[in-house]
């Protein structure tokens, strides 16, 4: 008889994650009832904006409660069904957890095709990451050919497909990130134009390099120091996506940023944004992701810890940036 | 025989400004020759956008260079003319800068008429500091009817504009000035709902009690802690017009603004700008605000420094807030 485990919140952190701030529980396997189906999970998606949740801090969605099971994407299978719209062996995206096995009414699971692209796919390049790439890069900044796009975090799941989208738009694609594997991977795999390692010591002056006609379009994942470095290369009327503060998600004091004037003088327009705010835009991103990635236009790399043990660890990782790509859990 | 009174940048502030960075020298009256205008100038304005002319540093516009005229706007009376459309006797405003004199082709030279507000007017309220508040308010925030309206400097030349404007867009007009004195003019002057002094040390639990439904726009003049402090009382899905950051100005080390996350979690749209670039909107900016001035719909407070040879003191009591309203100067 197969049981459920799940990883609860067991208690919120004071900077740094640690593994102390999660409990593992085992529990019976949950039965739907009418109107419901029982989905096997099979991908969990680890994301940075996972660690807000874990905080008590006012954000744009409730906080995980102590003792709640952790918020995160999965992709599962249906293995039953009292729901007219879902069948046994449906594989099915959405937000089930961190747990082997849940019971769902269906809303916002979406049944996805394992032909086209791999299920992991559905939660990295063409799930909620490529769509946040899409809609903050071609709805926010709106570049135009010849311009050039920067990204933060580029070689991880999100600013990959920024920089990819940006080269299909004709654009110079320049990204930053930490240390020169990822740089590396960002410039001979993804196909950037350049790619600053914000480690080197040496961020400013390489950017100015990099970036020899300055930034038209920022796609801010990170924040802190490489933010601010950032904005001082910033063009007149360039266009800041502030997507993430991976930078600041674990600090217990947030950093200054001391650039704040470049966007004055600048004229530049900043636009925090979440992607679920785009539900008019977020699955023409996503059919556009699949056809992009099915066609080998866009590529992608994942980072797979295996089981749902592994979860915190990797989480833990993620946020210090020890993923190349997408970081996932492989549940079964 | 009359001379020409100027005052030239002697050399560059370090920090705040001083009147050693100012020459004041006296010269001949100049000489208009085919196609110019010699205009004897009446009012000189002082803007907190100089102190930034004053600096090497990058900006939007070319810096004022060791031993030029100081850049200002000015309002004068056409004394010669060699141009077809300008007559002696004429009032002209313009950017002729910190002296009494000045020939010109006539570029940049509007005639204003002084029957319908009064000639200082254009340089103030029915100018580019109003305008700048009409532009930034109702182009940038873009605020409906019942939000909350949020300004910083709101005793100053475009402060007192945006919360009457503010006003009449039927919202709630909230300012945040230093001292009592200020605070009050805004309030039984100007008309604006509330007015929090920043001197008053509790700045913050002070905004949130004013603002008791947060603050949907923010016209931001100031910066620094002022404006860190009112980044924590945003909506979500609120706007920040970043017009000025005059705490900045005379720092020799910027602040570091700590409530970036903030603009991501609030979905914040921040537009930094520049009255200049929106020619656009620039004059009919300027005709709706001469008929408000006229209709006493808006009203404006001026603090007149009398002489040329008073400009450098009252621009350094601008950069510290010792000005109510409009600062000029009566230059004749």
């Amino acid at each position: 008889m197969p049981k459920n485990i799940q990883v609860q919140l067991a208690n919120r952190p004071t900077g740094p994650v640690e593994e102390s701030n999660f409990r593992i529980v085992e529990l019976d396997v949950p039965k739907p009832a009418h109107g419901e189906i029982l989905v096997k999970n099979l991908w969990l998606s680890l994301d940075p904006y996972m660690r807000g949740r874990m905080s008590a801090a006012k954000s744009y969605a409730k906080g995980v409660e102590i003792g709640e099971v952790m918020t995160g994407g999965t992709v599962g299978q249906v293995v039953e069904s009292n729901h007219p719209k879902f069948k046994v062996g449906d594989h099915v995206v959405g937000s089930l957890g961190w747990q082997l096995y849940a019971v769902s009414h269906g809303e916002g699971l979406t049944v996805i095709d394992s032909n086209v692209v791999p299920l992991s796919a559905y939660l990295g390049v063409c799930g909620m990451p490529g769509a946040t790439a899409w809609i903050g890069l071609l709805e926010y900044c709106a570049p135009k050919a010849g311009e050039t796009v920067l990204v933060s975090a580029a070689s991880g799941a999100v600013g990959g497909v920024v920089g990819q989208l940006a080269k299909l738009q004709g654009c110079r694609a320049v990204g930053i990130a930490g240390g020169p594997k990822k740089c590396a991977y960002a410039i001979k795999e993804l196909g950037f134009d350049a790619c600053v390692d914000y480690k080197a010591g040496n961020l400013i002056d390489d950017l100015k390099a990099a970036c020899p006609n300055g930034v038209d379009n920022l796609f801010e994942n990170v924040g802190g120091e490489v933010m601010d470095a950032a904005f001082r290369v910033l063009n007149p009327f360039s266009r800041v996506a502030l997507c993430g503060l991976i930078s600041d998600y674990s600090a217990t004091e947030p950093y200054g940023t001391k650039m704040i004037r470049s966007l004055l003088v600048n004229r530049v327009r900043l636009q925090g944004f979440i992607v679920f705010d785009r539900q008019d835009l977020y699955f023409r991103a996503i059919s556009q992701l699949v056809k992009l990635v099915s066609q080998r236009k866009i590529k992608y790399h994942e980072t797979v810890a295996e089981g749902i043990h592994s979860a915190p660890k990797a989480f833990m990782g993620l946020l210090k940036g020890d993923n190349l790509g997408k970081q996932l859990v492989k549940l079964s």
